[in-house]
């Protein structure tokens, strides 16, 4: 494997074999797998999971990483081409990222979301921008609208919680946030639920449509897998005999990019809070899933979140088992 | 052993199971004893000895650590129970404290304390807080009323300066600092020195008492050693013949939590700053402890820091060596 | 070894050693050279490439590292000697270096120019204070004065391109940046030229003279290895044939610790960005050489930056190479 992209990238039999990875390393420890090699970690947004669990996913397979982040180490990263760097910013990714990248044998980037236009934030602008100055492998830590490592996890959770592939159903739902937030885990999951063959219904106020690139690209892998896709904003309807809730939050596509009209449209949507009720007309063994951070009581009652139903905990562990499989086969296997 | 939470925790024999492994470790490198083994270490305050002490642990038996502090590396932490987390803070510690203990073998938290009310912080609310919150055995790398890491170092480092026990004389003096200090180390000193089998005495200004609940637990652990605890103002009488002084600046416990009036009391105490003079009646061999960072000229004069009495150096390493054997009982016997 | 220090403290066949040394281990792994070894990383200002390719190094050794900085995780640290610290500052160096370097087989310490008196910085003030206190072998990692990591990878560099010792005509050449920058890299590169036997040019404006310790250490480099040393404010006789255009800015020396006077003198000379026109009458292979951060289109064009001239990567990159063999040396063979 020479980069780890999008879940959309691989083929069926490459994901089994990364879950299979996956589970054969949590059970069975390899210390000195990667000795001596080295993981660079480039955070251009703040993190807990993936700064954590990479970090000790190296230490577990024996070998080591570094983290940088330009609110920790240095003064700032330009990202703009062809500027006159006469401002605070002392350093250019253009030179930041390939000699990061030099010092490893791969390297994990997060970028964000501009979130001004949406067709730049799909078209991932500035993590292909750093994408294109890698010469090692490299492993998407969350772009703008990507998150394969949290997909990955996702998908062994609900592979460890016995939830079925073909005939399961799956619900995505947006929640109340009081931020505008990107849409890299709604995009992410909504195709990982389809590529696992599950029936998937999109549940979200209007206005927080999500894009058609998403949608089709998710409607592509049902197909394929033998899924299927919905949308709607009818909870009744959506959550009725659902294996697994999965709430998250995100802007407002109608209104993308402009903050008062994102918070004109959310403001009368605290409603969209899971809570007990949601389960209600559920399958009985139906879980709650969520990628973190959340929100308590905003996104999600602390009922849901302390009760049974919540799997959150068991996703977060599952995104080291998940990197330790993908850090195994990019540097082994490159 | 599950947890290393408190010194009182453990029988006479466990702690000399720990020293002798910390001496063992010292001496014949164990570099591969805890490959693939993954320490966490959340701290909820700022760090120096801690952090360096514990990272260099891990690396020293194979193993490896990962950091995570609200200032580096995230927005905050809500630490409180039951609320609508409507504003700054996007994570939990109910969510992030077990997060962080998954991706671990064992996990090392720091927390603080709130220097509002004395019961709140003798009853360490905010650790055991997030203690309950922990699938993983634990380390306490200082709580607000307790450090067991520094007082296992301490008395490391008396036994390798050849400091009796039985009948050495250990003064834990309270000394001048332009700001209200928590209770931690003072509390975890007095009970050390005091199951250690020395003959304690707690030399403090009026208004900086040791809690009754603290000085009650030194007296239950002199009383098992052979050891004893008396309590004054009167240095001249406590210095006489010392074997130690440990210098340490806490908090008013008269006004607790009241800035102003703890203010007003050590305003006039700034001559509580240990000079040449304070070792003229002790023992010639008389040692010099604090656990670091000291405030120089402040708490203690430069000739006693830089003398051939302070012995905060070799303190400070002993962290390591005392850690080490911690985490070597931890995570191969848990 | 016992320091690395500054490379004039070398000879040539310590230097050859360590180059050898580099080489090797970048072709021939020893990830279990220094397992169970610490590398304590003190940073008293901030880094990108001495930060990633030191734990890199050690990671890819077998061994690790760990980071203090002020800025991330403690509350400052005084360096004035006899002071009584009633301010902000929580700990002194004289206490902070010994217990970082307790925890580590060797220390790596990057101090800053104070830029404000030039005997001070020339006599590398901070930087020595800190190696007083250090009881394990020491790195320099960049001093108000020197960076002999800079250097040795430089080296290594212009040996891996093939660029003569003997013969080998070499530039340095001063180049417009917004701000006064350190003496620290001009003062090492001039030297480590001449100590590989090259015809050194410094190009400089009139008020940027490199100072007469400087120029009289590189020319008794130069006598001993068979190169020359020579100064001029002439860009077309200092780069008519040149093998290597070596750009950096630093502060004004006739008006060192003057930010007015310096700005003035600088304001007209942002004509010195190196461009392609400086190629023209160089010799055809001629390499541009910088060691990181630039600022693109103020001290460099990004047609030179981006062309095939450039190896700047290759520079940083083998910072990571030439520190293996330091720490190689330095913990093996101290």
């Amino acid at each position: 494997m020479k980069e780890f992209h999008d879940l959309a990238d691989l083929s069926g039999e490459e994901i089994q074999d990364l879950l299979t990875l996956a589970s054969r390393l949590q059970t069975n420890p390899e210390p000195r797998a990667l000795a001596g090699k080295v993981l660079a970690l480039l955070f251009m947004s703040p993190s807990l999971r993936t700064l954590a669990s990479f970090q000790a996913a190296m230490v577990r397979l024996g070998g080591g990483s570094f983290v940088i982040s330009p609110n920790m180490s240095i003064h700032g990263l330009e990202t703009r081409p062809g500027i006159v760097m006469d401002g605070m910013a002392a350093e250019h990714i253009r030179e930041a990222v390939p000699v990061i990248a030099s010092y490893a044998d791969a390297i994990g980037i997060r970028a964000f979301a501009e979130r001004r236009k949406l067709e730049d934030d799909l078209a991932d602008l500035e993590y292909n921008e750093m994408r294109r100055l890698c010469q090692v492998p490299l492993i998407n830590m969350e772009s703008a609208i990507n998150h394969p490592c949290q997909s990955l996890a996702d998908w062994k959770t609900m592979d460890d919680l016995g939830v079925a592939g073909q005939g399961g159903k799956f619900v995505l739902s947006w929640a109340y946030h009081p931020r505008a937030l990107p849409l890299a885990v709604p995009a992410a999951t909504v195709h990982m639920a389809a590529a696992r063959g599950m029936q998937v219904t999109v549940l979200r106020p209007e206005g927080f449509e999500l894009p058609d690139a998403i949608m089709q690209k998710a409607r592509q892998a049902a197909e394929a897998s033998g899924g299927s896709i919905n949308e709607t904003d009818d909870r009744a309807a959506a959550v009725a005999g659902a294996h697994v809730i999965y709430a998250k939050s995100w802007s407002s596509t109608r209104h993308y990019g402009d903050r008062i009209e994102d918070q004109d449209l959310r403001n009368d949507l605290d409603h969209w809070r899971v809570d007990d009720s949601w389960f209600d007309t559920a399958d009985t063994g139906c879980h709650f899933m969520h990628c973190l951070p959340v929100r308590r009581g905003v996104v999600v009652t602390d009922e849901v979140l302390d009760g049974p139903r919540s799997v959150v905990i068991q996703e977060a562990q599952n995104r080291m088992y998940a990197q330790m499989a993908v850090l195994h086969r990019i540097m082994l296997q490159p």
